[in-house]
């Protein structure tokens, strides 16, 4: 597999591959590839010349407390997956050439990086915000595939992009799940196997959600209080239901939204979310979410 | 002249001109066009083989107090200037283009935009840094060229490249002054004849401590004071000599420095500064700036 590890050489690969008409598509990922990697990695050789897959665990998004060193770290073994994934370079820069000597400059989202995850995490979307402008500098991509999993994380990318010119086409994925409904997570592995079987009430919750909003409920604190009620066994940080663009909280579902939980399980703090359009005639289906265009409702457990 | 005036035109025409193999200068500018601006536009066409220069008043770096409504727009001697010194494009885009409904990203270049002009202007060096970006991400030059009259915009578009990964070379070129010392500036016009005449003492009293040092001060209190005397009659708002990397205030002069000033002249803000590093042999003559190797002297009022 051909890995790059520097920021100047991996931004040449780029320009000489575009330089020749070839398209490339990115997969930022912070490795431990699982199965959600893998789909966006798929889309992304089926629509690009050129697929290149980042991994890089971003000291920059973890706040002194979390997980930065227990993160799983697997290269060898990612490589391998995207490789037979048909993944055409991996770039892995060190963490020495992304964050030299007296680091300044950070991108802000404001607004959509203070809510949700951004309330108990500060200083998280800043981070996200600032590798993912760094990696669009260095790969220069003509698209970049994030999975909605990390519903924020999307909404907040796709402002950056249009705010900031970046010219590349954000596709966002549906979350992909285990058999039994989990949202996949490179996290998932700190789960105890006890764990790992009260966080089903997560996806559970989302469904009974996607229930009751298809059956035409519009009031959001009585969706939330129901979700709030199947994930009683857990301790809650949020359950929140928000515009999907803003990522503002809504009184009533009147145009798309996004439910957005997390939860702490154990020692592991999870998050799942579900996306919702009053206005589509079927709810079932999971298809590809475009923020520009219309949202589509994504089906929990899917 | 060839105008672009949306974002995603502007970045088509650079990657069409990147993939013929072609390099690409920018010189960015809020128009009102001086020779300060032309010597930029002279070094870009000797330097690459298409030349873009950007105009465009950025209100992201105007307080509501500030002078953006009145802000001199000349864009059709702009033009004539621009095409004169060979420029192959202008970029002038549109405020709305630029900054659309719920617009909420921005570059924050952390401590460097913090002193100097950043005290009495807060948010003034976060929106040239965002606007900056904005000009590369649509542009995508291989050189930018910006003036060391705005020095610490300078340091902090430097520090902005090199941590986002832009890849950009950046070219500080020296003040262009009038024949009697007075920095070249847009906000120039706003003077009255009496107020011009006053404001020579900056320059002057750059002059000064450029003597100072040269004769060996490296007390940076004592040249402050100095400075402060010549410029007496004038509403100084600062008079501070920093790092020239890091511009942060230094106690003596070991190292490359810059000494920056800030004054009202009537109602106009005038801002100048100087560099002076103790380790070259010879202080007399402007060089070009590269805050990457090393810091030249720039004589005031050459």
């Amino acid at each position: 597999m051909n890995i790059i590890h520097h920021p100047d050489e991996m931004r040449q690969w780029a320009f000489d591959r575009r330089a020749e008409g070839k398209t490339i598509g990115l997969v930022p990922t912070m490795g431990a590839l699982h199965e959600g990697h893998l789909s966006l990695m798929q889309a992304s050789v089926e629509e690009n010349d050129l697929t290149v897959a980042s991994i890089f665990v971003n000291p920059a998004q973890f706040a002194p407390h979390e997980d930065y060193d227990q993160y799983p770290r697997t290269l060898k073994d990612d490589c391998a997956k995207s490789e037979a994934m048909g993944v055409d370079l991996i770039y892995a820069p060190n963490a020495s050439a992304m964050y030299p000597r007296n680091y300044a400059s950070y991108v802000e989202v404001e607004r959509l990086q203070d809510g949700l995850c951004g309330v108990t995490r500060p200083h998280f979307f800043r981070g996200v915000a600032t590798v993912v402008a760094k990696l669009f500098n260095t790969t220069v991509p003509h698209k970049a595939y994030f999975g909605l999993k990390d519903g924020q994380q999307v909404g907040i990318i796709k402002r950056m992009v249009r705010d900031l010119d970046f010219g590349i086409e954000i596709v966002a994925l549906p979350t992909i799940r285990e058999s039994d409904g989990l949202a996949m997570s490179s996290r998932n592995k700190y789960l105890s196997d006890s764990d790992r079987k009260r966080a089903l009430c997560i996806s559970r919750s989302l469904n009974t959600a996607q229930e009751l909003m298809a059956a035409g409920e519009v009031d959001a604190a009585r969706v939330i209080a129901k979700v709030r009620e199947v994930m009683h066994s857990l301790e809650i940080d949020y359950i929140e239901l928000v515009d999907a663009e803003e990522l503002t909280p809504v009184d009533s579902i009147k145009g798309p939204v996004m439910l957005a939980v997390a939860a702490k399980v154990g020692d592991t703090r999870l998050i799942d979310n579900m996306r919702f359009d009053p206005t589509d005639d079927f709810h079932a289906a999971p298809k590809q979410y475009d923020i520009n265009t219309s949202i589509d409702s994504e089906a929990g457990g899917a």
